[in-house]
């Protein structure tokens, strides 16, 4: 639907997890006859949960009870882990720090420069923990710590920005060429976020085995209202997953994975992701909330502690249960935050779909939630 | 109107009762010449009200009650009062579980088994009370509980889940064939519930005398968040009255009834529900806001002690008034939470109509309540 | 625009003040130059202001002063005015009553029967003030007061009701026939709430010289919540609009004037009346705010001591200012609260009309009032 | 799109900056490498910032300073600055003036008379300091103070007004004559608040230089409440630029510079002001929020001190940073109020252009925020 906003100016209407919901079909089916694994490249996963590269959600630590638990941990590269031999203290101190100085604090803590030796011992860890390895970098760093990151032996190398295209244009510095990097590395690499049909089938074009789907759709960022950027989460994942359909044909048959990320605040928040076509979700608000999470409690992204125009904040999202039962339950709260596996595998059932592929299909409604 | 919520991926936009309101015409009537009665199987009721099989609304001295007033009382057979010998002390505890113990604690209270004695002890109760008996089980349930229930003598047999299909499809055990099943029934049986066109029809074609129509649309439920799925009750009630339409059809004059069950929080709802082209209601929290309740002013669904996936919690509705004048008045407060009956002789009346099957053809309007 | 709310279940949808807004076009003219004057019948009005006859707006002494600044004061006659000697000490209890008892006390005190003498006696006092002398009576109480009404003295008649239709049906009463109620009476009639082009039709034709369009849109009211009942104010006005200009053609020139009775918070809402169509408004909260108004901040309407079915409340509007500065300013405040014919005057200058005829046709655009 | 909002009533559908974002092409850039410049008549802007000629945000200091950094300092001459000889103390009045009083107390200090003298003495305090002078006047007021604004030497006009037409139509006084007046200017003048298509365009055909667009728009003003008008801002941006753009045809190629004038509370809305069309943006709450502004963290417009029909209040828009960080960052808070020109240069950065221009042709998308 194309509305005109202004002469010479329509625009769009576009839909976030909010705005919609899935609606059962005539046919029910038992929860233990769903199936929602995942798979990508040769790595199957009996979820389809990738943990959020963000301090607040990922350690190796938690990076390798995720792995364990059957999703897929996925450490990032640029945080503390990276820049601090012990990065404790300095979680607990953005943990503390008051609420008027907790962007400042964050800045200078991140301040400092990122180590190699870092990398290596991190990806070390997680790979000796006998888990899939998953780091991501953000698209800037790439070119300089790459080397690093495969040399230390990673599964999968994720490529992840606010924004990343396939084309991005730079005058001072030569811009990381997606395609001819992705070519010559011998691992499966997801990139993004993307959040547009067009910017998607680009970063398909590269030859990415997946392709996030976001832009700081996230409970912590403050993007529309520090750019006036947003891109809503169901109409993002559709249009990726629509990019996915027609590069499948363009390719001769090329499956790149879509992987919803931001926006995901409760278990029904991942039931709509896979409803509009993702393949998997990458979490971060929901495991921020476990107890063995890095935040305790809180959590941020990178753009909370950018050093020229901050665009997050570290939000208390609490701590709801360790991270096994909020995967896979039992609950005690009935508010989408505890078995997520339970809730998704639930919903399937309900609708009538035994697979993730197929769930993608489910009849899904525009309902804003404006009361009952 | 069908939305594109992205490249691929179309939906309809629903509505729920909030969203919309009832409109008079150019002809008023007196109250008093308004029938608001309602008629199911052999069956004839002064109001076209059930009540939930909750345990906050339902108890066997409450469906006596209804009964005597005009109305169905349905006993739930899987709370409580089939549980425990004594269920009062446990209502109280529920009661006044702390808000962060409630769920684990309702979980643990309806961990008691379901006892076969008690189910035809209450029945009983309500049958030497004189007034039509019914009672209701989830479909799994069903076959375990039924032959107790026959035995023990219904006029009515609810079969009620979230979600209830003519085509539930289980690896594990086989499920209920509910065509089969209402066959060899002696008793009419109401079914659901069920949100869409399609799912109602297959229910209608399996023989059922009424359709409760809902999905955890109550104040009480959090399946949308917990599950991403929701059907906005106006749609919902509209979709199935089409397809009792339909299928008044294609039955050559088989009548199902479509009862509205769910997001009915006040007299303005009910007579929406009508509108809508439902038969009759079934209410859970109006009816838990009487005096007699057993909920003592806080109410629950079901879905709320689930052991591994609550969707629900137990929320303050308030204790209004005694029973008899929650559903005819006279009020004195305003709300649309006393004289349930009163408001909606005085809707039809206002709008022009003399009953309830011509009422569901008054003039809805689109409005949704953002201020004036 | 029509929507599917469901199978074989369409609506429209419909539009409150709050909707909707006023918009310049491309003269402006000097706020003295516009005249905002009003006539019905022979009667010639400085303001387009009606106070609605409400205990909490429209005393003898109210009536006396609006129609002395240029308005109308309506008297209602089925208040305490016409069933207690001195209603001061009542209106002081309503004041007063605690929140939780306010229905109830209401319901007691409007118990007391309305006297003719004192609906002689009232009238007279206005009549002797040298002001038009308007009063309103229910359609249930026409019949039975008219002729005190008459022999007192009016030179317009009210008959309100929440929906007052010209084809009443009822099997108890002989219901008023308007049409010949109307025919035979020598004062002109303003008849209503009417909320809908066809009922506002039929009342036209019954020689009404005005109808007064609402249904309970007002700060007091909840029919919404205790009818589902709701005829959004934008709408309404427009549509009766309507139907006066058809009404217009049909009967070869009678023109009848259309006056917005309901959801006048404010200035911008007297603004918005008007653009809709409306020849003049019925104020209630915007009086009730005034000094002199008998709530003395408190606002209420007939339904709100209804006895079996009350559908509204007390409510605290608070005090503004005298009627006059309410009225013509100056303002102290910025909230259109206070100098209501000095906004309507700059709206319809700053948009370029010069008098309320014209500024019907003012350009509107639909602009939710979500932010910003 | 318009919709029928009653019978013979249609209405547009108009949007707000909250209403709407601006998402991602398929490229993306590095943000030193965007130009944010902007260049009207024969001056050039490093930044396409105007201060807004309120008495809270623009004084001889203020405006001095934002030219040197680049922008473009208005100083209103109907504020204190031109009707006292020292502001400092009723500056620190109002914004010690409490709140209950706080639109008479304004009222009283601006009754003070303006004088000739003062506005000679402030603009020569600006020209003196190098910076390009520029000094807004009302429609009403720039009859009687032009010849003194002219001979004190000012580079560009600004006449301001809450809704300025080309056609002012005055039976008391003789209006400005827009077209005369410009044309025997030899400055060049910017003219507004327009808000539609044809008043713009009006103004250009005028003569005038830019055209601000606005109507009240703004955090401090009450226009929809008190006047029932309301110009939706993103809506309004779009439509002016749509004339421009016909202008353009129309004049044989004059371009007319629109800049948005209210509705920018953050640097989100400023990013969509230009993304809607407009070339530059005259900003009024988020300089007021530096700790140079004259309001010190509050924030009042001129329609707030209006003798008889006020419109607006006095509102706490808090201290975020100095004016330069303001305009330039680093920023501390993530909530768009810091690093304007940051922000911007990042959005359009991220979506891929590279100077304003190209920016009015990003793509929009309609995304009300509510939820995620």
């Amino acid at each position: 639907m194309d509305f005109e906003i202004g002469r010479g100016k329509r625009a769009r209407r576009v839909y976030a997890f909010d705005d919609v919901a899935v609606i059962p079909s005539r046919r029910t089916r038992d929860p233990q006859d769903v199936s929602i694994a995942w798979g990508i490249d040769a790595f199957h996963f009996e979820v389809p949960f990738l943990s959020a590269p963000m301090d607040s959600v990922s350690s190796p630590a938690t990076a390798i009870a995720i792995g364990r638990l059957g999703g897929l941990g996925v450490l990032g590269l640029e945080g503390l882990w990276t820049r601090y031999d012990d990065p404790q203290p300095l979680l607990e101190e953005i943990r503390e720090l008051p609420a008027d100085q907790v962007t400042r604090g964050m800045q200078r803590i991140y301040a400092a420069p990122i180590r190699a030796d870092l990398i290596r011992l991190r990806l070390a860890e997680i790979r000796d923990a006998g888990v899939p390895v998953a780091a991501a970098l953000s698209p800037q760093r790439t070119r300089e710590f790459s080397a690093e990151v495969i040399e230390a032996g990673v599964d999968l190398f994720v490529i992840r920005g606010t924004t990343v295209s396939a084309q991005h244009v730079s005058k001072a510095t030569e811009p990381l060429n997606l395609k001819q990097f992705i070519y010559e590395l011998d691992v499966p690499v997801i990139v993004g976020g993307a959040a547009t049909y067009t910017a998607a089938l680009h970063l398909m074009r590269t030859g990415a085995a997946g392709v996030l789907v976001g832009f700081g759709g996230g409970a912590a960022t403050t993007t529309r209202t520090a750019l006036g950027i947003h891109a809503p989460m169901a109409t993002a994942v559709a249009d990726v997953a629509g990019a996915r359909r027609d590069y499948l044909d363009e390719s001769g048959g090329r499956y790149v994975h879509v992987i919803a990320d931001g926006g995901l605040g409760n278990s029904g928040d991942i039931v709509k992701a896979l409803a509009m076509g993702a393949d998997a979700v990458m979490l971060g608000t929901t495991l921020a909330r476990s107890t063995e999470a890095p935040g305790g409690g809180w959590h941020w992204g990178t753009e909370a502690y950018h050093d020229q125009l901050p665009r997050g904040g570290r939000v208390w999202v609490g701590q709801a249960a360790p991270l096994q039962q909020v995967l896979f339950g039992p609950a005690s709260v009935p508010d989408g935050t505890v078995n997520l596996a339970g809730a998704l595998r639930r919903a399937m059932a309900t609708t009538g779909y035994s697979d993730v592929k197929e769930f993608q299909r489910v009849e899904v409604v525009v309902a804003p939630y404006l009361g009952g």
